[in-house]
């Protein structure tokens, strides 16, 4: 593997620097030397944290360095323009870092509506793509993933938003996976043409023209874990919800039966905790930057970061 | 109870009039003697079916009366309109008896659209409401329900529309719970104010004038089996995908970890399959009309057939 540096936001997420210093350092053992890490947080707690769980790391060293910055906080409105004026901020710091070519790669457990508007506006859009989207690998029933996108950052979608999304996502499944002729659908509320909204009914025209036989149709929400269609695309208000369903029901059949389950089934459940399926990348940026979710565990941060770096170079 | 006659689609649904014909008999056998069944389908199907499960029915009895109709047929377009002139399809017809007083309610698992215009045009609209909406009460970790709306019936929602589905969503709540102020909300891809559509944004304005302190706020798809929040508002191209999502998580689980399960396990199980959360009353409408999934087994429609009598005679 050529030498890769990534850029991780110390502050986004439930947890914070505790929860993430424990992520890197459990990354950093797993991935090959060559991957190095540029911790992008208030330097002082890094440290503090580190010196708690590994003692002989040397920062400003080849693999591990800090940039100090601060966190984001709460409360914060406009955060669609933050990217211009605060640099200062752990996720935005990842970003510059990137447009300024000291990173490969932005990682973050952040705000979702920040980390995109800085990764637009700083990084830039692939030519031809309106908007860019956050995707999602998620597992199946046939064994095969299944990418959703998008799952968040564009509440409003246009049909050409929509059709940009599914070239994205197409891209994106080959890469991921080897499948050479992704089959591509489109969320909607029925299979028949007739059903559904304007914005869904116009995406598909567009895609069945674009895709040809690769174009699998409607999918309907039933479908979803089936693995029959390899990318379905819908908008990110509807995508955020399905994904956050998921985590919901999950959690609500874990807690119902989990005094029942033997520890193999226990074990087995954890695959379909929607934490666990990695990191959701921004499809459509020049660049390669990475949303994980905030509520994630050590383990799922650490498997996410170890996630980003591959998919990052393949 | 006093005398109650509900007319039943019998082709409505995937397992057509050999599932329905024993789910409406396991129903009246639950049921007390002062509920009655008109039988909308092709008499002579529906006559054959019931003589291989129960040998002793009388049709034009007071309990069972079959109305002669057709099926709908799957590829037929312009659905909004065939309440105009399709009135001999079987599910049409549970509306046009509705709407004369032969019966005091509909029930069909047929098709979605065709249900819900026939309803709206033929038994017209509540004072006061643009929309009707189908609306689902779902298990939560608290044991209480929840009531999703509108889960499939308008793609397409007015910031006035979710309004209006938050209102029929309180009034029905407290219907058929003894909660006299439920918390009513509105789901969306965060808890900020300034996240999600326009729509949303605005419909929260009117809701939280409305509704005051009973107002919640904003919901995310992850708190939705959390049991906080009794009423949660969305349009119906969202809702009609989280509910199908949930059915897909269910089976996905199922599947993947039954052999792995006590029979114990398997049974607490089933209260998480989507199909058994009974059936989808549209609210907004003078009269009561019932929508049951389409994939129900025998068991399941026969608990949504009890669920609609109990609901129409709160």
């Amino acid at each position: 593997m050529q030498k890769f540096r990534i850029a991780v936001d110390m502050h986004g997420g439930d947890g914070g620097v505790c929860v993430l210093s424990k992520a890197v350092l459990s990354a950093s053992q797993k991935l090959d030397e060559s991957v190095s890490f540029t911790l992008c947080g208030a330097e002082a707690e890094i440290k503090a944290e580190f010196s708690k769980i590994c003692a002989d790391i040397v920062f400003n060293s080849e693999r591990f360095s800090i940039c100090d910055s601060k966190p984001q906080g709460n409360a914060i409105n406009n955060i669609s323009r933050l990217w211009r004026t605060a640099h200062d901020l752990s996720i935005i710091k990842c970003v510059l870092l990137q447009k300024d070519k000291k990173v490969c790669a932005s990682f973050s457990a952040g705000d979702t509506g920040t980390l995109y508007s800085s990764a637009l506006f700083l990084l830039g859009r692939e030519a031809g793509i309106e908007r860019a989207a956050l995707a999602i690998a998620m597992p199946t029933i046939s064994e095969k993933q299944t990418v959703l996108l998008d799952i968040g950052a564009n509440a409003e979608c246009s049909p050409r938003h929509l059709f940009h999304f599914g070239i994205l996502g197409e891209k994106y499944y080959r890469k991921i996976t080897k499948e050479s002729k992704p089959k591509i659908g489109i969320l909607n509320i029925g299979r028949e043409t007739y059903k559904g909204t304007v914005a869904v009914r116009e995406a598909a025209a567009m895609m069945k023209k674009e895709f040809g036989e690769q174009f699998f149709g409607f999918v309907e929400g039933n479908e979803i874990f089936d693995g029959k269609v390899d990318v379905i695309v819908c908008d990110g208000f509807c995508g955020n919800a399905i994904l956050k369903t998921s985590e919901s029901l999950y959690h609500f059949i874990q807690m119902k039966i989990q005094n029942l389950l033997p520890p193999e089934a226990i074990k087995k459940m954890q695959q379909f905790n929607s934490s666990s399926y990695g990191c959701a990348p921004i499809l459509g940026l020049k660049g390669n930057v990475f949303k994980a979710h905030g509520n994630s565990s050590v383990e799922a941060l650490s498997r996410a970061i170890i996630k980003a770096v591959e998919s990052a170079n393949i």
